[in-house]
């Protein structure tokens, strides 16, 4: 981590006035929202939190930063999983969360163009406005904000179908660590003129500059959207079943999720007025789901033909299919409320991992004989989306430990389930990011070559090393 | 462009037995094929031009050069269309044309691993022999190869459903300046572990290293495909009929290419066999196919109604149903002969660009007038992928006037098309790349800051600039 100044109080007063006293917050009461996650992994701290509201405002800041050296830690909607999103001590905190404006949606409704402060969901209400949607979808959604959705490259629900935050994603706005903005905001679809800056500061985790606005894909709605609950006999059946619903469904199949049977057993137990939709209980069980822009798209004869031709190939014990917008809602319900019920249960060490998708079923069994030894009686509760081969491998707790004794088994147990995943060539962080819960293991785990290319890029586009300081690299 | 060393004699030998005599060619005869490219602009020289037939060759080979000094132009089905490929003095070349094997095909047949010099062409029957698709699909399928298609970051005709190069590739072996392997064999959807060296290194054209091999993105194959075409009264009904389209058919609009009637009637003209499927004559065309995986996916109905509705609104005249998959081999034939006839119209001027979508009447309208003041008389045949506002402005010489003389305005219509087209916030190389052809365009129009960030990246990564000098920065 580079050394930085801590600012003095003449420049403390110089960045208020830019953002106005009332958007300056140095009272801890007012700045602690933005000094703490809500996995409460991390406490911060800070002299100063800025709440810019326009780009302008943003690089007047970081004009500042880079004169004195100040560390600045850019935040979103602060929702993120491996704090990224927390300082360390003198940095300065950068909230977009202000800058909530849509400036535009284009004619042909193929993209919009957002601030980096508007909350997800938020843009999800205005894409519907226009007849679209912007599929990005995660459980946070009425909190998260975009510019911590595309510093991240953040995933979800339907990758599968439309990719994670790059994918999603035409153009940028962003500010670079000496203030100066590039002003990347394009919505073309192709635009061969050089290297990809707009997907390298994707996913760089506020490490080269602060995302102040994007030109965002839209996609036509669909009007037929029909989802399945199966039960599987094992995770191999599984994956044949995920084979046969892409040859069935191909760019309709918009959602496959899996779970085993402790985490339904977990949700039912837990979380009020929740069933196992099926009679029987089976070891795992997938959620998937398939969508057509045409009301009468055939999804529902694709479903059935899909679900006749597993249950001939005994890929699948038991199905049900949602008939009704609400039965599918509780459907998803099942599946949205896994890590609140396991929640419930004590401590859960969690692994956000990605291995190639023919490997998930060798990877759970390994995984899970691993976290044995490590922990007798501790109970995995892997659930994914399959379909990306990303498991949340996460862990509870055995019954009757105490919390505290469990979650002191963290590093232990992360160091071994990502030394399996990186035996299998997964890696270590599907979705969240690195930030600094998996900064360590990324320096133990990431080839020394690619460690190498990508401190030699941050130090070209930060070279005081200002931005976000002692995460990622 | 930096300085470097021709290589000595003792280099060239030492080079020569990296890949063996017969893989080394200094003989002008054997060089030629390597030297001129298929639109005849470009004619190189060099020393040696080098075959080696592996990544580890690859990576001797620029040990060397690295050490010595020595500039390395890398070629790959030499089919690029801005001379990228092709030395321009002292660098040696580095054909990957012999490293052709098909590495693997994943067990759930997601994605393959091919070499760099795998012809597109042989990727496309590789995975159909797995019943499944690569959809990157272009003219020159039948000889470029892999490398070249993600050193471009190429597009094609099926971009609109499946993205271009970038978004179909999962993973990248390449061999850096120095010699380095890197090892980027990743098929992971997910993978959030630090910046996006992949996609930095597609699209950079050579400049950052050489592409060796790549794990591709596989995707079912479609069972069902309909495809029409249809008359247009103007672009305007066109772009409406676009938006019409993918509301109906989303993610099963697997093409849209718009032609002008001058286009059918030089392919009617010139290609034996060919005629105008449509009664009528309109002002525009319009090529569009669904698909779906399922045999029964709806895909005629579908196209009935999206026909129907846009015949209703007026935004068609006219349209034609292909019945058989010969009659749409001969729709298609229409479309992917418009640049060999307009060959036999004399010279022709070509822009491959990209504006928004919206923009694409208005850029053509003004593209003409523009194109009318600098050469009266000249013939605008703008055709190209609606759906990604990547517009072939290609302009036919006037009939009667010198093929010479014509060609002698390439640089003043050239310059002025470009301002147009960044007046109205396109792109100047929708998908050919920049390589020499449109360098000093690059340097001209692209902003000040992005230059400045590719450069500073470029430096760090080949700090002796010995990668493809010359081109693109």
């Amino acid at each position: 981590v580079p050394s930085f100044n801590p600012p003095s109080d003449a420049t403390l007063r110089r960045l208020a006035d830019i953002v106005g006293e009332q958007n300056a917050l140095c009272d801890p009461a007012r700045q602690a929202p933005y000094l703490t996650e809500w996995r409460d992994l991390y406490h911060g701290s800070t002299p100063i939190v800025l709440r810019p509201g326009s780009t302008e405002e943003v690089s007047r800041i970081m004009a500042i930063a880079h004169a004195e050296r100040i560390g600045v830690v850019p935040q979103a909607g602060n929702t993120g999983l491996v704090g990224g999103q927390i300082p360390t001590g003198p940095e300065i905190v950068l909230s977009v969360d202000r800058m909530t404006r849509i400036r535009e949606v284009d004619r042909q409704r193929t993209s919009m163009t957002v601030e980096a402060g508007v909350i997800l969901a938020d843009a999800h209400a205005e894409a519907e406005k226009h007849d679209r949607i912007f599929p990005l979808s995660m459980a946070s959604q009425g909190s998260c904000r975009i510019g911590g959705n595309l510093a991240t490259n953040a995933g979800g629900v339907q990758v599968l179908a439309y990719g994670n935050a790059r994918a999603l994603t035409l153009g940028l706005e962003a500010v670079l660590p000496d203030g100066r903005i590039w002003n990347g905001l394009t919505n073309l679809k192709k635009d061969n003129t050089g290297y990809d800056l707009r997907d390298l500061m994707i996913g760089s985790e506020g490490t080269l500059g602060i995302i102040t606005a994007a030109v965002l894909k839209l996609f036509p709605r669909p009007h037929e959207q029909v989802t399945a609950f199966a039960g599987l006999p094992d995770l191999d059946a599984a994956l044949v079943f995920l084979r046969l619903a892409q040859e069935h469904a191909g760019p309709a199949l918009t959602a496959f999720e899996f779970m085993p049977a402790i985490a339904i057993d977990m949700v039912v137990m837990h979380i009020p007025g929740m069933q196992n939709p099926l009679a029987g209980r089976s070891p795992w069980y997938a959620l998937l789901e398939l969508s057509s822009p045409r009301a009468e798209g055939g999804m529902n004869d694709a479903l059935d033909a899909l679900l006749a031709s597993a249950s001939e190939k005994n890929l699948i014990t038991d199905a049900t299919i949602a008939t009704s917008l609400d039965k599918s809602r509780a459907l998803w319900k099942l599946r949205e409320s896994i890590s609140e019920a396991q929640k419930r249960e004590g401590g859960s060490i969690k692994h956000d991992v990605s291995v190639p998708i023919t490997t998930i079923p060798e990877f759970i069994r390994r995984a899970n004989a691993i976290v044995e030894k490590i922990c007798p009686g501790a109970r995995p509760v892997p659930f994914g989306h399959m379909g990306d081969g990303n498991v949340h491998y996460n862990v509870s707790q055995p019954q009757g430990m105490s919390r505290a004794a469990f979650l002191a088994l963290w590093e232990t147990m992360n160091v071994a389930v990502h030394d399996l995943v990186v035996s299998l060539e997964g890696s270590i962080s599907a979705e969240h990011g690195i930030g600094r819960l998996k900064r360590a293991e990324l320096a133990r785990l990431k080839p020394a070559l690619e460690l190498e290319l990508m401190r030699r890029i941050k130090a070209v586009i930060d070279p005081l090393g200002i931005m976000n300081p002692g995460k990622v690299l």
